[in-house]
């Protein structure tokens, strides 16, 4: 058995939680069933906006996510300090608009629970979204601004982690997917995977959808996340056309600093089928013109489509499991990328000093059990 | 200077003509810029309908067509009998259907010039054309059948004329683009390319859209021609849900064998311009929507553009220039796929025999001088 941490799963979670650790001095090997950082982490869109997308009672992971949203800005300092490479931070904030009056009524109603829970909001007119937008369609009716709400690139920000985690010392080992994990007396289970068994003292599922599907995991080892699908897209526009995060009742669209636009979302229920549709697309097309009828004319980069780690409640899985050493952090379904920094901080203090942090507790494997 | 043709552009056009010429015992050289038929070739949807497509005032174009779709049957017999591979040619008809009453007016005028023309074509109640094609959308008011419209999958006929085109003994330069032309006394032009100077008795000019930008050709041998670019995509359907090409005052939609639908298609301006845009795919999948509810659920196969190669009256340019052995055959515009068969037999016949065809009389580049 060797000492330190052995982690399942190479996306922003497991490479964020094993660069933190090897800061601290742990060993770390990752095993990444394909290439690091391809499948969820790749395919979202990058908003940090717990505010804009506040769900009714859903306030634990409101809290989790207003964590990892002030947890950001130095999680991001240390990250570019250490590798020298940007993952395209900004903090433009975001913008929720209504397109008609029944939006409005739902938009108003949203604004005074995000009032209620004294987030930083404000109610713009027509025209002051106008003035704050101006490529925004002259139908919006009002908005919603949310100044704290901010975006980063995750597709840089996965492949720096990347480096992060081997500069600092991390061992990764890429498509090398597990074949089975076999449940010890002694420590966490151990692992097969790439033709050998790899046994450490502790042991982090972070494989994103894929978390449930390890064989050998079972019962209430084996966490129960499915993969919600994602249809994505992305065009090409002017550089700061779109500075920031736009949500309407339809989409929202993400803008990048070389002007490209990312349109999401669908939200699937559908296993692993990766097919884009006819409707899917149709749908993230006509939500974009309706928000920003300049698209119309505009290239479509890309189209993509990805699946988000859905639990049963979710919200994500993040703790040690009934088995010590063996530690869970997956389920992170529509905020991956929102709650990298918070996931990081707190699962490697709960790795490291095997006390559970207070605001991970909500989020413990334990409430599925039983 | 060698005996024989020497072909320009590696298309439907100049393969077809190729092989006939080599099935007269013609010696033919043909020189392809890029991969032989990966343009406008590849990028059609492969319907032929002449009548279903008919336009106001451009009756000769309608012969033409409608000779073509005449000689269709043999032409594929021919070139699946030499080659042994098929081309998957059909003959389910076409059906033109209004999906509201603004549509039905257009519909019935469109009807009423095709029987004063004798085409063959049968109005349809809404009732009839549910029991033709169930798969199509209940707000069809009414439609127009085309039994004589037919198919064939114009990316297997492409490649099948290159195949029969070699067989036969042509000789084929991929990846050689014509670096200049030159003009001679004696003859057509010398042509450059691939490091070396080009010189036959006859020289035929194929090349689609790009016709017009051979360098050296000037004034009145130039044929005008510029690209007229179109989107268009195919979704993955059941085999049979469709069996005809679909026409819709939208889009059309054309069947494949294997049960892909080919939507096309946007008609703009835009020179080489190769982007997908928002407006252009949206319009294609809101389209198919409309004319078949079920595509919504559908995956997108794929999603290409090409450049139709049009000329200044959109009615092909064929026949021989005012250099004797100088020959143009472009310029098919929209209808590249249904005129390969007679644009083979009448250019084939013009080249070796030397007097025009007179069914080519009304397509002669003469037609633009002066």
């Amino acid at each position: 058995m060797e000492k330190g941490t052995l982690i399942i799963g190479g996306g922003v979670i497991g490479l964020s939680i094993g660069w933190r650790l090897r800061a601290r001095g742990e060993p770390v090997t990752l095993l990444e069933r394909g290439e690091t950082g391809r499948e969820a982490s790749w395919a979202a869109a990058g908003m940090l906006a717990p505010v804009s997308e506040v769900h009714f009672q859903e306030d634990v992971n409101l809290r989790l996510g207003q964590e990892s949203l002030r947890l950001y800005p130095e999680f991001v300092a240390e990250l570019e300090a250490f590798t020298g490479k940007e993952v395209g931070y900004r903090r433009e904030g975001g913008i929720s608009v209504s397109l008609h009056a029944d939006d409005t009524a739902e938009l108003r109603h949203r604004f005074e629970y995000q009032q209620a829970l004294d987030l930083p909001v404000e109610w713009l007119s027509a025209t002051e979204v106008q003035n704050l937008a101006p490529a925004l369609s002259h139908n919006v009716v009002a908005a919603v601004y949310s100044p704290a709400d901010h975006q980063v690139d995750n597709r840089k920000l996965v492949t720096v982690l990347r480096c992060a985690f081997v500069q600092a010392g991390g061992i990764l080992h890429e498509q090398t997917p597990v074949e089975e994990v076999r449940l010890l007396e002694d420590g966490p289970p151990a692992v097969r995977a790439g033709g050998r068994e790899w046994r450490s003292e502790k042991l982090l599922l972070a494989a994103g959808s894929w978390s449930g599907m390890i064989p050998g995991l079972d019962g209430a080892l084996r966490p129960w996340v499915r993969p919600v699908k994602g249809q994505i897209l992305a065009v090409r526009a002017a550089p700061d056309l779109i500075r920031h995060n736009i949500r309407t009742p339809d989409v929202y669209i993400a803008p990048r600093a070389d002007g490209r636009l990312v349109v999401g979302a669908t939200v699937e229920e559908m296993g692993y089928n990766a097919d884009l549709t006819v409707g899917g697309v149709f749908e993230l097309l006509r939500g974009a013109w309706r928000a920003i009828p300049g698209v119309y004319e505009m290239p479509i980069h890309e189209i993509w489509c990805g699946f988000r780690p859905g639990s049963r409640d979710n919200a994500p899985i993040l703790g040690e499991t009934e088995i010590p050493g063996f530690f869970i952090a997956t389920g992170h379904y529509r905020n991956g990328i929102l709650n990298t920094p918070v996931t990081a901080k707190y699962m490697s203090e709960l790795i490291l000093a095997g006390t559970m942090p207070e605001i991970l507790a909500p989020f413990s494997p334990a409430r599925f059990s039983g």
